[in-house]
């Protein structure tokens, strides 16, 4: 450095210009007094792009995309155990996207923390199982070096989410130092041995299937995934993936079904089912007489390599081990005609296909009605879809919002539920304040449609007034254009097909965010 | 019972019937795949009232407003981990309330949980540090039994929220039973010695002041806080309390300040502390070189009895002690005129004082504009002024319709700022759907003006662009009016002091709910 004159930091400086130093460019923030020497660090490091949430859910989820789309952590900024507990629930879909995320917890100044004042909390506890590496930055002397130390961890051995705590007086005591400069953590390669005995298991395998996630699912990952669809094994994705590259020009995997007895009906007789950057899959919820583990009688599960394995490598690997070309056909593009009448997620998927430009970064938080798009957009012009994989709905507005900040000059296409929608549905005014290019598809059914889908499913019995009642969001009816218009966002209804196609291609043809309300029979 | 044939139940329905022998008559839920027995199970109790929410923080604010009004807990239904964790600010301001609350959040059937699904988290981790009792019914014969326990914990000895886990095969499991009855625990009588003690260091003090909370602050209490301060005791109430009655006929018991070094001013010269149903009073948050306890130099605190203690019964007792007789004067009625002009915090208190219906529960999330309503508010018609006492804002409007559920005959006041608001904004379609009797107040001032407060407050340095931006809800301004109707509820705006007048004056005078944005100076 030209510089040698010794600058005087705090601890809230000697944190942000850590992280900065590293990369980390956003942080996603919902503010309180505890955080105010934060602010101020952050208002003096232009590396940094800070972005207000009104809701800790939205910077999380915010957070989470704009890593998906990077591949580094971005910082939140929570307040206090209340923050971290509004911003857990997108905490949790991050740890199970394996998204690197560095949260910042303000806490009180370490001398009053005994006196247990009103937003005390036990942060350690609440933060600790969703946490892959939690530390409090208790002395000032420690905050640059911690800052560091979790931006290195939030990498992994399996990337995810890292909570450190900044008491108050370690944020503004002078004496902040620098952390030490960590190198980037990678993924592991790929276990030779196992790539070997894969190989050989699967030239005595009669109808051997893979199951792929993580870096199998980047372009070059599904490369190698269709040199071995060539070689006769089936590909699978997980139901759920933090993110796929896919449209004209990609191979396109099949994508393993979300309920477990339909999943194992479509398993029958696959012998082997080798797994590459991921885990055995597991049914998403347990139903009585019904089973957990989705892996067929006479299947032999073999893990070649987990979350924290460069997956994309196992496969380049395996197929070269077995000898395997290049894929023979992938997918053209394929634009579909312009859907007309009655309005559904089936028609709605056309559309996308139509319109969505080239490089379109999709945030799926459509539960029911997300896989139809999902299927008719197979061969749209190349895109990349984002998938909610933990299960906490409300996801997909924050997770756009993320992406848009992390991709400006792309478009990003979020598709959510009405049910979903509402969790979070303050992110609309971060889009707007933020002008991100996010438009917004939302599904309105008036209804949690999967739960009266799943109602059936688990043998709860034929639902009376009230359960059928909890399970309904029609009375009264959300107007989402409203709700939008409320927080800047220009939205309007589609109640037919032809209606939702112009709204979309308009809504893409113009900048900053917008929302349309897709009216869909929830039947 | 006259009906002897042996039912059969599955553990949901042991659980839900138990809590509703003991009395529990709400359920404020946001279910999910694993609750779907729950749904059923409830729907089959007609002593128990499920009300929706679209939102887990809209259902734990609910239920706490409604344990204030009744004095018992409500139980929540909480979709796994993620469902605990968007309902944990809430949980965390019920906890810092004393509030009794019976948080039933599912969980995966318990040989699902090995698999570690999507869904899977660890909950007794996560929702530990915030429950006073938490336990899992594991198996179907424990869930009957067990909900009474929670049932009883949630009393205390220091009432608080409780959590019990339903694993989705325990509930769907035949073999419940109900639990034992079990008798409501009581809040403990004051000890006698500490009275005597109290009793005799007032005699000997030149300045002593009392700090009260808790069951001090019913109307009874007040009579005797009443007879105290007449026999020459300073009554100071805790900054935040859960629940005063207040209004005219009532003594009127001093604030303590929010602001420690206001509060330290405040204090100067006291030489005995006094505590009657709380803590010894602590600042709010830390700041650089203010104190941490707010008790003067050369004073003594003595706690009486603390948050577990019937603190009304140590004020009688006390005030006997001393021989103090009933209190002079009480607050007469004070109707103020008519406020005209601009519209601030002052006026809007004004209004209140003239148009709050008799019994009206006020749920008071108006940060800082709420101060201010309350001084006005001191001789209006005899209500209930209920606070957010543990800082996480966003608590005003469940609150609020908890509040409503719990006193459908009474008319609820909700004030929040509109940074608050925004937090939990989905309680607005809760109040529609429920048609519940709320006038929400919203303050809109487009900033979390509160932190422009305390960044100064805490020398985080003048603020630059980045740090101001942080702190202002301005770009876009939040359209209270849309937001509200876009969720059923009608809504005006009011921009002066007459205008807001008159619509809080309609809005008393018609059934169900209605929202007034009103647009007061930021400063």
């Amino acid at each position: 450095m030209a510089d040698t004159q010794v600058q005087t930091m705090t601890g809230a400086e000697a944190l942000v210009s850590t992280l900065a130093d590293h990369g980390v460019t956003a942080c996603f923030a919902n503010p309180g007094t505890s955080e105010m020497h934060l602010v101020t660090a952050l208002d003096r490091e232009p590396r940094i792009r800070s972005v207000l949430g009104l809701f800790e859910g939205v910077a999380t989820g915010a957070a989470d995309g704009h890593a998906r789309v990077t591949g580094g952590p971005a910082m939140t900024l929570l307040h206090l155990g209340a923050g971290f507990m509004n911003g857990g629930a997108n905490i949790h879909n991050a740890k199970r996207a394996w998204t690197p995320m560095i949260n910042v917890i303000g806490d009180h100044a370490v001398p009053h923390l005994r006196y247990d004042a009103p937003l005390t909390s036990n942060i350690m506890g609440l933060a600790g199982p969703n946490s892959n590496w939690i530390k409090s930055a208790d002395t000032v002397a420690s905050t640059g070096e911690l800052a560091a130390e979790a931006w290195e961890a939030s990498f992994g051995p399996v990337p995810g989410p890292v909570s450190l705590l900044l008491p108050a007086d370690s944020a503004w005591t002078e004496g902040g130092k620098s952390g030490k400069k960590r190198a980037r953590p990678s993924l592991r390669a790929p276990d030779a041995a196992r790539i070997e005995a894969a190989a050989k298991q699967v030239k005595s395998a009669k109808k051997p299937v893979i199951l792929v996630n993580g870096t199998c699912l980047t372009k070059d990952g599904l490369a190698h995934a269709g040199r071995l669809s060539a070689a006769g094994i089936r590909v699978l994705t997980d139901t759920f993936f933090p993110r796929q590259a896919r449209g004209a020009g990609t191979f396109i995997p099949e994508r393993m079904q979300y309920f477990a007895e339909a999943a194992m009906a479509d398993l029958e007789g696959a012998d082997l089912m080798l797994v590459a950057g991921t885990q055995v899959p597991v049914a998403f919820f347990s139903y009585p007489g019904k089973p957990s583990v989705l892996v067929p009688e006479g299947c032999t599960p073999y893990i070649i390599g987990g979350p924290e394995t460069d997956s994309a490598a196992i496969l380049a690997a395996l197929a070269d081990a077995l000898g395997a070309k290049a894929a023979a056909g992938v997918a053209p593009r394929d634009e579909h005609a312009m859907p007309s009448g009655d309005l559904n997620a089936m028609t709605v998927g056309m559309s996308l296909s139509r319109h969505m430009p080239e490089g379109t970064f999709v945030s799926d938080d459509g539960v029911s009605n997300g896989l139809p798009c999902f299927l008719m957009t197979q061969r749209a012009l190349p895109h990349d879809w984002m998938m909610l994989t933990g299960g906490a709905i409300g996801q997909g507005m924050p997770l756009a919002l993320g992406a848009a900040i992390a991709a400006p000059d792309r478009k990003v296409l979020c598709l959510t539920g009405d049910g979903a929608g509402m969790y979070t549905n303050q992110a609309l005014w971060s889009m707007a304040r933020e002008n991100a290019n996010v438009v917004n598809v939302v599904f309105v059914n008036h209804s949690y449609r999967i739960l009266n889908i799943e109602l059936a499913r688990t043998g709860a019995g034929n639902p009376g007034p009230t359960a059928k009642s909890m399970l309904e969001l029609g009375q009264p009816e959300i107007d989402w254009v409203k709700l939008s218009e409320a927080q800047g966002v220009p939205a309007v209804n589609a109640t037919t097909a032809e209606e939702f196609d112009k709204a979309l291609e308009r809504a893409f043809a113009s900048d900053g965010p917008h929302l349309i309300a897709a009216h869909v029979p929830a039947r």
